[in-house]
């Protein structure tokens, strides 16, 4: 993302100079990776081992993680670790063969979500996942126009890019893709059903606009808590009058759990869920597998049978019986340790706990969002760049070894998404954390 | 591939009744994955484990795997297995913080490239590592033309898709993808100099054609073996003209490393190699992780930089801790083992054979290939349909525990590429078994 990368990113050229070790790693990272290399925090960081919240620097320093949602269940889970081990030496092979554990995988799978979602095909990647998502939306409508929100990200295909306007740097979304403002729920100010309303007038706004531009309309996509566009995940249900209206328009409407899914949301394994909306299509990928490349896509029937008569689909890994063996041992640790309901129980008291920091702190705007998967806008002191206010609050958490990120348009909304085993007690040191660092930085807006 | 598919695929619509436990599991995976589900053979195969060049079902039968490339180095080698294994349970983590593991594999990794390839770039399967190139190419040369043969395989993404003339079951690529012939280089006819001529002359045609038509000549994307194709491998170097004629006419060359890489053709680490050329990006997948779900993209440092100045890109599994511990894993085990020269060695004897079998049954009417990929080209008795006569082949080698596959646009070129571990005793068991159908089948050609 423009603003994020920028932000929170560490810049080669700002010329911080490094003791010995570190610059030469990061000249070797320099000349391996190029222009596409992006390392984290003014002064990058280097982990060596990982467990639940944890992350280990060379020094055995621990960081607390509120950043990686990728490792979902908690870093090298024993449980997950366990069962690639026991699969990546019995069998790895793609799924042109019978075999059970993928069976029984997808079954698991598909029995999580409601009908006619009844199909899965599996990727490695939320990124192909969403790839392939377009490409059945559009085959199933003959359309071409997609609508998104403002500063949306949904993977780093061509296809997926065309539909991600927070990774351009220059220029943004072709004419097909229509770009809506993100839904502005504020906590403080609008009521559910007007939140509701505009979100639903934008969305009949872009089907309008496609349809009178030649496009057609094909398909509204979203992740249900809004995450890269600064976290908007209530009021629960505000979704429900623009999916109705998409698809009463004879789009399809595609729920992107990369983010929400998995049970970040603490409100049920999926974030389309809290909505009470029945999405076409619903995509998957990140959490999925706690860090193995192992991603999915579920539909109806029919909107596959409609792709499948003209395009031949594979994926060589997708599917494959070490995926299968992560994945249900991601669904085992989510339901054996009510990660689900720990999820809303240390998501509802991190939330609380950063409300209070707000009626301490003028630095905070608003904080947002739902379980764990929180937004906390800021508003600078007067006269600074948000965004680069922001970029100092995660620098400086950095130093007090606490791990987090930055989201939306203006790239002045912390990002707090940790695993979903996060404790109380981690979620107090979090706290005290962003605190002190906003007390040494005080806003005075 | 539309040919491809029909034919050596479980057509569920046969009407072959199975007995009680095969026929509740096929029951299960159609009303799983649905239209996208394709598996192998007239009677599909469950595995349950594997090991070196064998596969095993549930009674413990042993099948020869004289098909599956991805497990390159041998299924579930235990130095990959044991360095998955060490690296899942100490940190699985993106490519945003630094790592001594990910940055020693990319080095190892672009030392095995010759310069200018100096920037590497981890996905995590080739068809996002063709679908980042092919956008490489665009934006760097300002065009959109691509070409490609006639029945070439490039991946899944809706990019990819563009380029994969084999996916499409209706119609074909857009216009701006222009589709040339493979290189018809039989062993009994052309001298080198006159397939290359060829080659070059039909990629002249079609930059004149991109270029007339105003799309412009962004890239030519080769694998070159042209493994879809049907396996063109021969002679080496007939691929320099070509390349150089497009480099000349301003567009970059990507060798798509999918199949011909990490050793397969027995003659270097990389397929380009033996052809003498400097492509300006290399593609890498399948067996670069042996199974698990790990890709690259190496370009010139200046054709990224291009790139990333207009789009951000990140791939959040690409190039993690785990990634790369298996990746560098697999270029250990490739030099400990001498899987190249083995490659070499098994691969030639086996072709020997193939072309011994071809001198006494008239079905074979080609072998072609090299190192441990190779192509043998069927022709059908009279009045028999040559792709039904090449899978009914393959479904007989199935029942004498042999696997292989099809390639080519009739679909009538037995397709063999077996990890590289293959012995002269195994080939020797493909050779025994495949004289043994052929001389049940016969062909009266």
């Amino acid at each position: 993302m423009k603003e994020i990368l920028a932000l929170n990113a560490f810049d080669p050229r700002a010329g911080a100079s490094f003791d010995g070790p570190l610059a030469l790693e990061l000249a070797r990272r320099a000349r391996a990776f190029g222009a596409a290399s992006v390392l984290f925090y003014d002064r990058p960081l280097e982990f060596v081992r990982a467990e639940g919240c944890w992350l280990y620097d060379r020094d055995g320093v621990a960081y607390l993680d509120a950043y990686n949602n990728v490792p979902s269940v908690g870093h090298c889970h024993p449980h997950i670790v366990a069962a690639a081990t026991r699969q990546l030496a019995a069998l790895n092979i793609h799924n042109r063969y019978l075999h059970e554990g993928t069976l029984a995988f997808a079954e698991a799978l598909l029995a999580t979500l409601p009908p006619p979602l009844t199909n899965v095909t599996f990727t490695c990647t939320g990124s192909e996942s969403n790839d392939l998502a377009l490409r059945l939306a559009a085959n199933f409508t003959s359309a071409r126009g997609v609508i998104v929100t403002a500063a949306a990200y949904h993977g780093n295909t061509a296809l997926a890019t065309e539909v991600s306007p927070s990774s351009y740097r220059r220029g943004g979304p072709p004419p097909h893709v229509r770009v809506i403002p993100a839904p502005l729920c504020r906590n403080d100010s609008r009521p559910a059903a007007e939140v509701a309303r505009r979100f639903a007038a934008d969305v009949a706004a872009g089907i309008d606009a496609l349809q009178r531009d030649g496009h057609g309309f094909a398909a509204l996509l979203f992740d249900s808590i809004f995450s890269s566009d600064g976290v908007f995940a209530e009021p629960a249900g505000f979704l429900a009058p623009a999916v109705e209206l998409a698809q009463r328009a004879g789009g399809l409407v595609i729920a992107d759990e990369v983010q929400p899914g998995f049970g970040r949301t603490g409100a049920a394994l999926w974030g389309f869920a809290r909505h009470g909306i029945a999405p076409d299509i619903v995509t998957m990928g990140k959490p999925m597998g706690n860090g193995y490349p192992l991603a999915a896509l579920v539909t109806r029937p029919e909107v596959l049978d409609a792709f499948c008569a003209n395009v031949g689909y594979f994926n060589t890994f997708g599917g494959s019986p070490v995926a299968a063996a992560v994945g249900q041992a991601v669904l085992e640790v989510i339901a054996a340790e009510g990660l689900v309901a720990n999820a809303a129980v240390v998501g509802a008291h991190l939330k609380r706990g950063l409300e209070v920091l707000g009626a301490r702190h003028p630095a905070i705007a608003e904080v947002r969002g739902v379980g764990l998967y929180l937004g906390v806008e800021l508003r600078a002191p007067a006269g600074q760049d948000v965004a680069r206010f922001t970029s100092r609050v995660i620098n400086e958490l950095r130093e007090r070894q606490v791990l987090i990120g930055a989201a939306g348009a203006r790239g002045n909304v912390l990002k707090l998404r940790p695993p979903l085993c996060l404790s109380i007690a981690q979620a107090e040191r979090l706290l005290t954390a962003l605190d002190a660092v906003l007390a040494t930085l005080p806003a005075d807006a």
